[in-house]
């Protein structure tokens, strides 16, 4: 399954268009992205039964985030190996966890307004987590996420290392400085979500690629 | 106007007791405390024409976290000149952001479960923003706040500072790390909201002062 927010309203996209979700299911579902979650199983059971009859063609521009409430945002710093060399640190072994506040999340057609010339950019790997999970341990990880999707992290550098401790939250939280999506993407829907090969990002023909196994 | 969460319920505390909002309102307002800020200027003209005659008398323990569903926390570190003393480090030019996840907060007077030895607290004050704010001019700054409260904020060092940076929002965000409360106070109860004196807790008989204006 792989679900989108299309004109702002809960989509599945198909290999024939949008499925608009609180249509196609006869309002069973509701229109606002945020609240799948917490229905993800019921939602994933309708989405293999419906039909692609009410599929509709869609523009980039119609993709918004798929994701723009979430409780919580983790972000792992440091999490590829080359980047953790790039940045000279060495690769850490507790994660190096911060936050992006959700007033950053935006969509991934968006144009967002740069405060200064000081941003830099990361493609990154986002992993939706769909239910309650405190104490998990590892090998039951994958039970509580409910899809894959992929952002940029934005970062204004000076702002996140002024003073006297890195304000990773305040420097890569600016308006935009989250583009998500389109789709998240169950893990079923890939060939095997412990092997993920590269994402890759370009930007005026400057690319970066990364493979998020070497973070391990 | 003072606004505190009893038995779960949007209610203000006046010198007759709580008055429960939405059936003092006959229903204008709704029950839910984290509501109120979206009609704050609407709640505060009727809270000052109501009588108290539905005022009934609580408990402590009926009291919860004023506020559980912030969008955003905003927590300024090393705030207090003593503290900054204290933790060995100069008093920062600018502010050091971080945030405390919104997961972590609670009410009063709850029973906090300690994760291990390690954990260390301090009385904080706690502005609620109240309106979208950005790029807000420091004089107009009160134009936006809601009012203010007194919170704990507790801190898991060992997890906190470890890592290549620290790691201050998941160190401080266990269940329960947040105490808030008991009640969100309009700044026009206060004799001088820029002038706030001391600020105290104590556990088991070991106490704390600290004075909002030594941030200066």
């Amino acid at each position: 399954m792989r679900v989108a927010r299309v004109s702002g309203r809960l989509s599945l996209l198909t290999e024939s268009g949008a499925v608009d979700v609180e249509s196609g299911s006869d309002g069973r579902f509701g229109a606002d992205p945020d609240t799948a979650f917490a229905r993800w199983d019921e939602l994933r059971e309708w989405a293999e039964d419906r039909s692609d009859r009410d599929a509709a063609p869609h523009t980039d521009e119609q993709l918004g985030a798929p994701v723009l409430a979430p409780s919580q945002v983790f972000a792992i710093g440091l999490n590829y190996r080359d980047h953790a060399a790039e940045s000279g640190v060495a690769t850490p072994s507790t994660p190096a966890v911060f936050t992006k506040f959700a007033s950053c999340l935006t969509g991934p057609y968006e144009t967002v307004r740069l405060p200064s010339d000081g941003v830099d950019w990361e493609v990154e790997l986002v992993v939706v987590i769909g239910r309650h999970a405190e104490g998990v341990a590892e090998e039951n990880a994958w039970s509580h996420v409910a899809g894959l999707t992929v952002g940029q992290d934005l970062s204004e550098r000076a702002v996140q290392l002024a003073g006297p401790a890195p304000r990773f939250s305040l420097g890569k939280s600016y308006p935009g400085f989250g583009p998500l999506g389109p789709a998240v993407v169950t893990p079923d829907e890939l060939t095997n979500p412990d092997d993920l090969t590269t994402l890759s990002s370009t930007i005026d023909g400057i690319g970066q690629l990364r493979n998020p196994l070497a973070a391990r």
